[in-house]
């Protein structure tokens, strides 16, 4: 958690900027300015190894030595980049074997970002050798404060062909299995005749026909990715940690084929997460009632669950885009301090924002900063002077308060990753998992995303009363005996379909569906179909109550003891009538089995069985508002955010003290567009 | 005919079984089951190359001699499958030439199946060793009866553009054409400039701006790469006719680039057709009236057409697609069984399900068996139990009887190849044949689909009263005096638009539309325009009735002789009044000539006019009720086969027998959802 | 301008000819038949280099001077093609390195055309010494008269990675930066750390990770294949020039990367375009009131745009498209002589069509021909027999004369290649361009199409009374003077939204928007916004009319200045009443700024605004007919085209001379479909 590793006793705000970009006449005014709006953090460097490295072996420090001294001079404290992320011009030139590969052997070149891969060992050493200068130069720096690795592990891509990887590969297959055996029977080869004879003969994916590889080969390739990036990161951190003393150690993310937990427990001090919430603009979203920008609320819990409190490293602060795609239109006045409360709302201890100023050259200058191209002033850099105030305010005591849930989404990276390439339930976990956030959402229930993995422990799920893990189809039998446990202790789960038939190879059990967790809530798969993609959606009805399309696939429910309710039905096709929905208590808990993929009708509906706690003692609110909670030894914070663009009633049914104001308030009152309360007990 | 060679006196049914997936402790219980189910065949082996020879060289025989003599012991006859579509890794690894190449030139590797190429002399000497050697071993065993070339020729891709397959093209165009000026005049190589002066020039289509070849080679290339297939399957054939004496051959299908006609008359012993009817559950079809798993009758009546009665190797039980694709839900209660009739209404005289037991691993590891990945009961196998019961009872009556069409539609490969790349035509041969297919379909008219080619006589037509021949675009003079005598003696035939104008090179003529039938159909085109993606469709209007949309092709007809019959016209755009449907009568029979592509409520309208024969003396019968009638030299069955998903009344208008239950039958009936009936009289 | 280069006193046609397709027993007919249409021109020989060149360094003319003496003989004037589109099979085969490459490195062989690049030394070698031979071998033939350089340069592909091509660029970016600083300002590579260390490292934009490459590296990439287009074209330019005396040079087109004004100024005599109005039949047009085939006339207005009066190289004829894409319907009837006059009335004093008679093999066999397949009458050849007699009577009067316009649409190559990659700003040309011409066009203002660069003067600009020049991103101090001197001296200039904020380089200025025009506009941009791919589109209200939606982009403009009128706001969000619309009275002149994209409802409210003149005292139009005037020093004619497939009512309110019938005309008249009219006053 961030708040060990910091020493601030206040949430404090940043930015990201780039020296190099500008003329050095121009940095004086730009930190002085920082400072005047109330900046403690100033982000540099992550993207200039040619500045400190023009060519091999040649190291140059001046142009960041000046604007350091510059930005302490001002009271900034700095983040420098480990610049790994854009390798130079000579170094790709020369190692043209530090490039990564994509699946069909096209050669990623100069020219953009994140071009190379983690598994060259000649990369791995001119890293630790930029790493290790910059260190050796920083560490005894009194502004400079800590070290970004890196930026955006696995942003844009994270799969890796290169001819390193694949060697790599081969390696970490070798570790894993010992014999070539194991690895056969862990890939099922025998199908298809695709057992290996020699270690020589193994590999990543590959091309094939149909570009469809062996599944559970591409499950490990995911591991491996993850292993492979973790590793890198460790590299760099290593070498930071032997040399320094105070400097703490972090990376920005969340991307793609990486375990970000282990990632966190492992190598870094804290986490931190670039959020932008604007690109909910750039993706359709064609479900009922989409949560657009507030689902950024649904990562930042993800993000805290990698380990509690964490920081923002990127904000998003103006319009977003690339030249020639992913273009954001501008955030609308009140959205940049509102996604900077959400920020904080969900945990960060610390907001930097992306980026001081417009870049006005190369792919991202339509990744608008604070300022603008030119430094005329912005309504923008109004907004954010406005929320720096506000934080200067009720920072102090919001510091190291920590978010309240007391229900929370299991995730994996098991299914995750094996359900990338599994369409018979992969999809079906991201649907679920965002129809159980909008109905805790707007239903004003906190919640958290918890990871469970191996070292799992049922004392750290009981802090739970409700869990949703809703297609787990990856499950193993001491899973199962964690999740039993935790029902008998008094929790409550809910499992969706397609839970529990495959063990961790991605290969079906011999088993009844839904597996080992069959006991625990008493019921088996007697039939089973996918939703074809043209036909009519089927139904049920949940609680005798209304039907709802029952989307991606349906399970016909058998109950095996007769303690098991049946709580929905399907309502049409020949399956009319048969389970679809079943609770069974179990010990002092519960376990709920639904047949189907979750949309959020339905989500909403079960919800309401569950009967979780809420706040509802104290608020009446809109849907459009968010409710955060945060708490430390002294207060509970309510956190209040409408998303909406325009004004919303909502009511206080207790009287409590507006923090921002100081102000006992109590009764109707009304949250403006994009408005941001917080309130606690006096 | 698969009659001559199998030597049953009823319809079997069989499974496909792979031993090497499961423990052997599992395989003696599998066996008996299927005994008890009245299964006769099972096939094994066809992906087993490792299993058999696990390094080059060295073959191992212990796996399969077990399980086929466990086979034995419970009755079961064992099929064998030659593993060559999907060589062993070691194979690759050592000999990479073996493997296929896309057209953009990216390798095919291991991880999937079919990714090596049949020119190969190295893949061609392996397969032949590992066939000679499997044959040998197998030769005399009392269980095994048959052999299946292969798996699935042609499926999932059929082209080859490995440098042994450019190899083996240029001596394939080498052997066909003599000289480069013949091959020149062939390939209209004047036409930008293409013009060969070495044979060292000469190859497959290669990667070309816009991605447009020479269009005359690329169906050249077609016929190659069937070539390439038959000769590769005959390499198999003639080791096994060679080595064996009472074993048959054959191999399944059917797929791309491909003259099974040829196949079957050449190479194997009868056809083997694997069936997927849930197919049309992930294929959109906005056609009107869609015809959905009924379409496989279209299917089955092709494969019927390569040589008579055929068998079913691979006949869907359940679910079926990829991990990453193609997903399907499962068969309803009912369809398993109709499917079954399906193949068998239609000629075949085997079924063999895929496959004994679902997989748990690999690719396909949701292509479902008939039982689930456990070994518990379930509604799919409960229903091919009643299936087997059921043909037990009607199998010995139907066995050798044939099939009873008088109408046809007549196909081609030169048009089926060359249409391809060809927009101008080529699309509207399956549009048409589906349009007349439904016509026939949906007014209960059996119907043959009917290859022509240069070996076709007068006395094989003229099985027919009517012929359907929609767009061959290339017909050559042969042909046209073919169809001519056809007409002559009696027969009717119906063609569509873009009609005769091209020769076997796919070169237009120096003719007047439709070419070398002008004569026969009495007219030529004056006028014609394709019509544009983004145009409001004209219309027509036949026999003076309502006006249809004439989608795809506009010809305007111009009578040449006195004797041509208008019997449509064109009803808008500035050919509004223009002739477009004729009929005339020449000898004994009668032309018509249709300017358009048909759609179902065209070919309906022409149907009509045809008066084909009938069942409709017998019977009266909803539109979704296929009627197919099989005919042996004692009697008629009439095979009655219920898609849609509810009951439908249907009439009989005179007494028969259900020969199902031995029932006398008549009048007002019912048929349940999927349900089957089959009548003859007594 | 054409009329200084060919010696003719009349509007000429003509046809494309391929005497290498046909049997030589054709010709003379063909010929014969080609003079009795009234045809002057035949062009040749564009595709023949293996008839000229069959093996390297072996020449033959004999066919080709065959066919120019039979072509002579019928009084025809032959145009030789240089038949560097298409490069023999013997030499790719030999020199592989003269092949073009794509983006991702897959080279473009043999089997299709235009698979070379421009900068192989051999390939320029070779071409040289083709050129150079058929030159030599041509330049005394009576019946010569003129050069045609290579085909359609840069249709089908306008870009090229081949390693020589990689080369060249370097090589041009030297010569054009002189050092790497000054290249690494101008890309910017310090954004992303690319910056180059070695010229060594300088490539074209290579495969990069999302496939986004670094765009002002990208823009120049651009301007480097205009000009290795250009210099290809130069080579064979000198050659032809150097060794001929009477014969004339041109090349046709338009394609993309071409700066086709600096080609017509530097290389070639005269420019001609290849016109194919029936391309809009394969575009979908979602656009209210779409041009469709009229949109020709935007692009002819563009190709008269490169240097005054042109000729038609390839005017449509027939239905047109490849085997496998871009299939046209038939032309309807009247339309090929509607399009010609098309050509005609916007400034082509030659129209030859493509082309004599369909081609019976090859990827074009569907670019039908004046002629089809067979010699047979058909309705297209008795058309353009009745046009040529039609033109024989008005060519003489028209030719020379010049079209007129009042009012001109600015272009320049910057921001159209800037655009290609920049979606926030490049998209929006077209479609403003588009907008604007729909306006004039149905208000019967004829309008020319006008390149600025370095070089224009305020003296070219200054003939006219209104400038539409709507998102010029890239806009330099100097054309912010020189259109600023424009107003001044009472111009009028409209301006859209993301003008003036960038450089050269495609860098955004630190400067407040519009950059340089702001003094002249009077405005700055003070909030803008995309607008996103998902939202509703915002609003507009102009001379407080009813609301038109606001696509693309909205800026809320700031008037800097007192004499600034707003006529126009935004009506809903955050933004609901600022101003969107501006208008500025600037010297003798008018500056009118829109803080948005131009749609057609939008163009026309401005353009009544603008008050152009027009010729409302002549003409009341429907908006279905063009009027374009051509005018000489004695006579005026006024054009009117009607696109429309109906009658058309129109009224001539003072009395004219039809210059087809010679007879007085006034009053209520009728257009009929696809007719034409040529008036003018006795």
């Amino acid at each position: 958690m961030i708040n060990k590793i910091i020493n601030e006793e206040k949430i404090t705000l940043g930015v990201c900027y780039y020296p190099e970009h500008w003329p050095e006449d121009l940095w004086e005014d730009d930190f002085k300015r920082m400072k005047e709006l109330g900046f403690t953090y100033v982000r540099m460097s992550e993207f200039a190894w040619t500045i400190f490295e023009p060519k091999e072996g040649h190291f140059e420090f001046d142009l960041f030595d000046k604007a350091i001294a510059l930005a302490g001079k001002y009271n900034l404290k700095v983040i420098l980049g480990t610049p790994t992320a854009t390798p130079p011009v000579w170094l790709t030139e020369k190692y043209p074997e530090v490039l990564n590969v994509s699946h069909n052997g096209v050669q990623f070149k100069h020219g953009s970002r994140r071009h190379y891969n983690y598994n060259s060992k000649k990369y791995q050493e001119l890293s630790a050798t930029i790493v290790t200068e910059m260190v050796t130069h920083y560490r005894d720096n009194p502004y400079v404060v800590g070290w970004q690795i890196d930026n955006e592990l696995n942003c844009e891509i994270s799969e890796f062909y290169a001819e390193a990887d694949h060697m790599a590969f081969k390696n970490w297959a070798k570790e894993k299995y010992q014999s070539l055996d194991a690895l056969n029977e862990a890939w099922g080869t025998v199908f298809w005749n695709q057992t290996y004879t020699s270690w020589d003969q193994v590999s990543l994916t590959l091309p094939t026909v149909n570009d469809t590889s062996n599944p559970h080969q591409a499950l490990d390739e995911k591991r491996f990715f993850s292993d492979s990036t973790i590793n890198f990161a460790k590299i760099q951190a290593d070498i930071i940690r032997k040399l320094t003393k105070d400097q703490w150690v972090t990376t920005n993310g969340m991307f793609g084929h990486l375990d970000n937990h282990q990632l966190t427990e492992d190598i870094i001090d804290f986490y931190a997460y670039d959020s932008y919430p604007n690109f909910s603009k750039v993706i359709k979203d064609t479900s009922s009632k989409p949560l657009r920008d507030r689902k950024w609320s649904l990562n930042l819990s993800t993000v805290r669950g990698f380990g509690g409190n964490f920081a923002i490293f990127e904000q998003q602060s103006g319009p977003g885009g690339w030249v020639n795609r992913l273009e954001q239109p501008a955030p609308k006045p009140g959205q940049v301090k509102l996604w900077s409360y959400q920020s904080i709302a969900h945990g960060s201890e610390m907001v930097l924002y992306f980026r001081w100023r417009t870049a006005t050259k190369g792919t991202e200058m339509y990744w608008h900063g604070i300022n603008d191209y030119h430094n005329l002033p912005n309504r923008r850099i109004a907004e954010i002077e406005t929320f720096s105030k506000e934080i200067e305010k009720v920072g102090p005591a919001l510091y190291g308060s920590t978010y309240q849930a007391k229900v929370a989404i299991l995730t994996d990276y098991q299914n995750s990753w094996d359900g990338e390439m599994d369409k018979w339930y992969g999809n079906f976990i991201g649907q679920s998992k965002e129809a159980w956030f909008k109905a805790f959402q707007y239903n004003h229930i906190p919640v958290d995303l918890t990871n469970i993995n191996k070292k799992t422990t049922v004392d750290h799920l009981s802090k739970y009363d409700i869990l949703i893990y809703p297609h787990a189809a990856i499950l193993t039998k001491e899973t199962a005996k964690l999740l039993t446990n935790y029902v008998e202790q008094g929790g409550k789960i809910v499992f969706g379909c397609r839970t529990g038939y495959k063990d961790l190879t991605g290969q079906p059990y011999q088993k009844a569906f839904p597996g080992y967790i069959a006991d625990l809530v008493g019921i088996t798969v007697s039939d089973f179909t996918l939703v074809g993609a043209y036909e009519a959606a089927p139904k049920v009805s949940l609680f005798n109550k209304d039907e709802q399309e029952a989307l991606g696939f349906n399970e016909i429910l058998h109950a095996d003891n007769d303690d098991v309710e049946i709580l929905g039905h399907f309502t049409n096709d020949y399956y009319a009538g048969e389970p679809a929905l079943t609770k069974r208590n179990h010990g002092k808990g519960t376990a709920y089995y639904f047949g189907g993929v979750f949309s959020y009708e339905i989500a909403e509906k079960i919800l309401a069985d569950l009967k979780p706690d809420d706040y509802s003692e104290y608020f009446d609110l809109p849907e459009s508002v968010e409710l955060a909670v945060r708490k430390n030894d002294e207060k509970t914070f309510f956190i209040l955010l409408n998303y909406a663009s325009d004004a919303q009633p909502m009511k206080l049914k207790q009287p409590m003290i507006d923090c921002l104001t100081d102000e006992e308030v109590t009764g109707s009152l009304t949250l403006t567009a994009y408005d941001v309360k917080i309130y606690s007990f006096s």
